[in-house]
Parts: structure tokens; sequence; C-alpha cells
């Protein structure tokens, strides 16, 4: 079946995956190519680098960011958050997964055990693996990770140096932290001296009520490093993130040699958003994303209980992802296999040692409704055949 | 003694380091503020994210950088190093900094040993730590590393996961490896089966002859991976730089999980970098640095012969520093600790386990001619007061 417009364009020299012409790839977790804002950034950019503006900004950059940046940081996230952020409690890092290696430089030893939600996003393991951690999985309800069953492991023994957890929309599931877990989660972490790494990209953008951020419920413990990233809200080329946590975690992170070696991770494209920030721009664009994700995912959602009725799943209220149950006895790897112009993320890639070979991550984030139905009457095409 | 000008501004919002008014700070190992092309950046920044061109470039990006980006890299590094430069040799990094991170957990096992110089720069050794790695360090003199002395540990027994070194202009030294020192130290890696990771960020800033890439002696050995960086070149916030080597080698760095995460390390700079070597604006920079800090180099070494005469110094070829004997029974820190306007790196510093507490590292690559006068007149005073 031909789509009835041309699929929206992944390609060309700059791309990390691409899509060939006519594939539908519902595995692509990042932002739609349309959403990127190209020329917006561009103005930002040539505001602050122009001549008269202080040519120290490209010098060795203050190793947490410089504050005045942390500032208006503070007052973007605080707001979509909703909960006081202070500018101490910050630091800029080059983007999520560059983050996820010196959290583990900094949190854990070589040789030691990293808790992770099972499923979980499936390249984290390989950070991981890079570092010389263990992971070990702990099971995801449609509550989030099974705080119970990390107890469990905790009272029989186990000593993880951080918790991986992404509380907010998943990846790959969808699924929110429940508040009652989320603060047994914390109490935990205090009780048994270990960081939680909360890797937040998709707070900001709920289509239905705001989750807000495991940070909330740190309540100066200092047990939990929150992870955002303006890969989701912006652009994932910026490799611009931060770190928020209490000030004493975020100085430890802060200590790491490469930043005291080469100061702020991205000190420019941080002047640049610092724009983007007082501008205003980013919180419209951020407003406008929530929109268009949230038509996405109801398109999806939609589609997928007319068009795949075997297909079960929890309509998700914010990310970028939908977790789908295909059903008993279906492998989704083996599905893929049979696929021609259909891709997606089969749930094996993202267990930790779960069987999921049932299920599916679908994104709702990359294409345009029409093309969303039509990649779920592919999916229901593939089941039914 | 009061300066003739206003000292050379290093303060504000931006800066990692700041250098107190009057004080003059030869520590100081970064390009001189009025030589940061902040408009010109801007520029190339404007005429790269503009609408019409392809908002891809904000999208996750190649995991070793876009294939043109490193096809005009390859060629500004070819003329550079005056060797060929293949750009499946290339990958973009996030700085050297960030890059020996990476680096540490690619080729090098936790508890693992790398060689270093001794002295060598004194923030590689935290970068190492964090990783969990152990140095053992080897002497430097004025020929570079002692390759003979290095060959009496791997006969020993010795088996580091790499060799560190810096081969042109070391950071402290200012010296350049001999050639045949280079060659020996290239047939020992591919002997005992070890990388030399070559941190190069001086090989283009000769004053005189040029040192060229230790890269040259590899011939297809794959045991060389060079680190290359914009920070000296152009800009040290920019956060960008390279890694070169043999394709397998440079493959193994760009498989790390963080980089099949998140994409290449700075796709945005990259791209606005790529216009300043297309516009030929790198590298006639480049050429206007070697000329500045030519110049900077010669009036250090004229004001140390003419007034402290009892120092001993090699004048460097290139660069950013001198290395500098303050003469038996001479405490470098405990000069320190007495100067009011001065400061400087004492050797110490950059010891790995060497005792060099009577030497200084004075960088001539931040301040113009008339204050690292003033600077040396400083140490002089210090010296015989």
């Amino acid at each position: 079946m031909a789509p009835t417009t041309p699929l929206t364009n992944q390609g060309g020299r700059f791309v990390q995956t691409s899509a060939p012409p006519g594939v539908i790839n519902l595995g692509l977790g990042q932002p739609s190519p349309r959403l990127l804002p190209l020329a917006e950034f561009g103005h930002a950019a040539s505001e602050q680098l122009r001549a008269g503006n202080d040519p120290l900004v490209l010098q060795y950059g203050v190793g947490r960011g410089y504050e005045d940046f942390r500032r208006a940081l503070a007052r973007f996230i605080a707001a979509e958050y909703e909960q006081a952020v202070d500018s101490d409690e910050l630091m800029v890092t080059g983007g999520t997964s560059s983050a996820l290696t010196f959290v583990s430089e900094t949190f854990a030893h070589p040789g030691a055990t990293v808790v992770t939600e099972d499923p979980t996003y499936f390249l984290a393991h390989e950070v991981f693996a890079c570092a010389g951690l263990e992971l070990r999985g702990v099971p995801v309800d449609e509550r989030g990770l099974d705080v119970d069953a990390l107890e469990q492991l905790l009272v029989g023994g186990l000593r993880p140096a951080f918790v991986y957890c992404i509380p907010a929309f998943q990846n790959p599931t969808g699924v929110c932290l429940a508040p009652a877990r989320a603060r047994r989660l914390v109490e935990l972490a205090e009780a048994y001296a270990f960081v939680v790494v909360a890797d937040e990209p998709y707070v900001a953008l709920h289509s239905g009520p705001r989750p807000g951020s495991l940070s909330r419920y740190d309540e100066g413990r200092g047990c939990v490093l929150s992870l955002g990233s303006f890969s989701k809200l912006l652009a994932p080329g910026l490799r611009l993130g931060w770190a928020h946590g209490a000030p004493a975690l975020v100085e430890r992170l802060a200590n790491h040699g490469a930043l005291r070696s080469g100061g702020c991770l991205n000190p420019v494209i941080a002047n640049i958003v610092h724009h983007t920030i007082d501008s205003g721009f980013l919180a419209a664009h951020v407003e406008e994303l929530r929109a268009v994700f949230g038509r996405r995912s109801a398109a999806l959602s939609r589609a997928l209980r007319e068009r795949a009725p075997s297909a079960r799943f929890i309509a998700p209220g914010g990310g970028y992802f939908c977790w789908v149950d295909l059903g008993e006895g279906v492998d989704a790897s083996a599905l893929l296999e049979r696929a021609e112009s259909l891709r997606f993320i089969p749930g094996s890639r993202c267990a930790v040692t779960r069987d999921l070979r049932r299920y599916a991550r679908l994104s709702f984030a990359f294409y345009e409704e029409h093309e969303l139905v039509e990649g779920v009457e592919r999916l229901a095409t593939l089941l039914t055949s």
C-alpha cells in the first residue's frame, strides 16, 4: 500500500540512521525533521556570536556552565517541572549519552552493579558496559519500576552503585513511575546509599497530566541525579543537556577529570541555547511539540485500536514511545524479518533478562499522523498474514 | 612594577580560570583572548544554520562525523601535517579531554597500566584516574620520551594498555620527540601490542621546522591514535577535535556505547567549523597564530636569557610552553607562595614520580610580548629576593 504523501524524510549526509524511501521506521526515537528549528537556532547563534560581544565565550568554559546560563536554565526547568530549581543544582552536559559515561566513572567503580529497569533504553546497556559495569534488571509494569522487587534485591544483599531509570514516559514502555513508588525509591536510595540516575528527557512532553521530575521526591536527601536533554526539546545535534541534583552531587560530577581539564562540555552551544530561553522561543517550541506529539500519540493509539485489535498497549500520556504487546506466540524479531516496508524496535532489544519477544516499541514522535496510521496498517497486515 | 598597558583580560562570567587584575598568570595554557575569532565564527554559524539549508544537521549525527566534513578535515590536516590523510582515518571528538575518557574505556580495562611521559600534562592524570587506570611515568629529555627507558620496562614485563604522549611541543617541556625515537616507539607498540595515544594539539603551531604528527610513523601498523583539537587552533569553547588513525583503530573508538547512542559528539559545531575550513579562514588563522606565537616565544626566551640568566631552558620551537629549570635548591611551589603578582605551573604538578620541584612551566601563548617580559621581570625578582 503506497503512502498518500511522500514519507517524512530521514536521509542524506547528516543523519545517524537513515530511513530508506518507502519504509516507515517506527523505531526512530528522534524529533520530527520538520520540528527541527534550524532558522531560529541560526538566528540565536548570530545574535550571540557577533563582534562586540565577549569573545571569552570561546575560551575554556566554567566547568558546570556559566552562572547566568544556569540561572536561565533553572527558570526554564522550574516552569516545566513545576518545582523550585536553583542554578547551584545544575551543570551543563554534552547530552545524556556522554553524561552517562561521566556518571558511570563518577558514581560507580568498574565491576560494580547498576540496576536498570527491565526493559530499558537499549543503548544505555552499551554505555554502562564500556565503563565496566554489570547490569541487573528490575521489572517495569504499568506503574513503572517495580520498587518492591528492587527492595527484595536490596534486602537480599544487592548493593548497586546506582539505579538507572526513566521515570517519566519510560523508554520503551511509555509508562510513568507512580508517585508512591517514586517516594519509596528515593527512601531506598537513602537507606541503602545509592544514587538514582533519572534519565528524564520527556518530562516536558506530556499530552495529559505533567508527570514532574523524580527530583521533586529527593527533598534534600541528595540521592537523585536527574539528567535532562535538549535532544528531544530542541535538537539532538546540539549535544547539550544538564544534570540536576543536590549541589554536592552535581559537584562530584563536575569534578570529573575531563571537566577539570576541558572546562564546560559545550559552552558555545549553551550560549546559543541561552538566547532561545531568554527570547521565549524555547518555551513556545516545547508548547508546540506537546501539541504535535499529543495529536500523533492519539492517532497512533486510535489506529492500533481500530486496525490492530489483537495488539494490547497503554495509551501513552506523553514522551515518544508506545509499547505494544503483539500477543501470545508472536515474535517481534521474526515479524521484522518478514516486514519489507516497516521497521520498529523489537522488545527483545530492550530486555535486560526478561523474555520480551512479543513486544514492540513504536515511536510516534517522528512521523506525521497519516504516516503513523499507514505504519499501523502495515503492522496489522504483518500480524494477520 | 606596573605594566605599561592593561594586562590581557581573562575574567568575567565565561571563563574557567580568571587572572585577577594586575596578576600575570604564565600558567594559562590557552589561546590569547584577542585571537579568539568570535565574529568570524559567528559569520560561519549564520551561513550554515539558515532557512533553506538541510535541517537534519540538527539531528543525531553520524557517529564519526559526516563524510564531507571528515573530507574537509582530512584536507586541512594533511596540509598541516604534510602527509596523506584519508577521511576514513578520522572521527570527530568533543575535544581531547573528553576524548581521553572514551579512549580510556575503549583501549584499556580498569586497573590496567598506562604509560605517560614524566612530566606530562597535569590534568591527563585525573582523566585516567577517573577511568580506573594506573599511571607509570617514563622520563622526558630534550629529545622527548626516553624510548630506551620505556623498552627496559617492557622487557621487564610491563604491559601497558596504551602509552599516552605529547610528541610535538610537549606539555610541559616544549620538546619534540626525535624522529628515531618516534620510529622506535611505534615499533615497540607493534611488538608489545599497545596503542600509542598521541595528544597533538600543537603540531601546526611551529615557529621553526614542522615536527609532523606521530601518525606518519605508523605506516599501516594501526598502533598510533593521534588526537587533534580545535581548542588551540580556533577556540577551546567549541569542544571539537578529532581522532586520527588506521580505520580499524578509529572504528573501535567510534563503537563506544555513548557514540552509538548519541551519535556524533558535536555535529552542529563540526558543521560550522566546516565552513571555516572551506572558506580558507581556518588556514589563514592558523598562519596568524604561528606568527604571533613565534614572536611571543622569542620574546619570552630573550627575556629569560637577559633578565633571569640563572634559569636554564630550551627555547621552544612551537607550541605553548617553555619549561624552565630554576636552578639547584629552588622550589617552584615555595616561590609561588611568595609571588604576589605572578603565577605559573610549578614542575611538581606535572611530575608523575620524578622530583621536578625546581622546574616551572611558563606559557607564552596567552599574553602580549611586553606582558611576557614583565612576567619574566617578576620571576627574576622572585629568584633573587
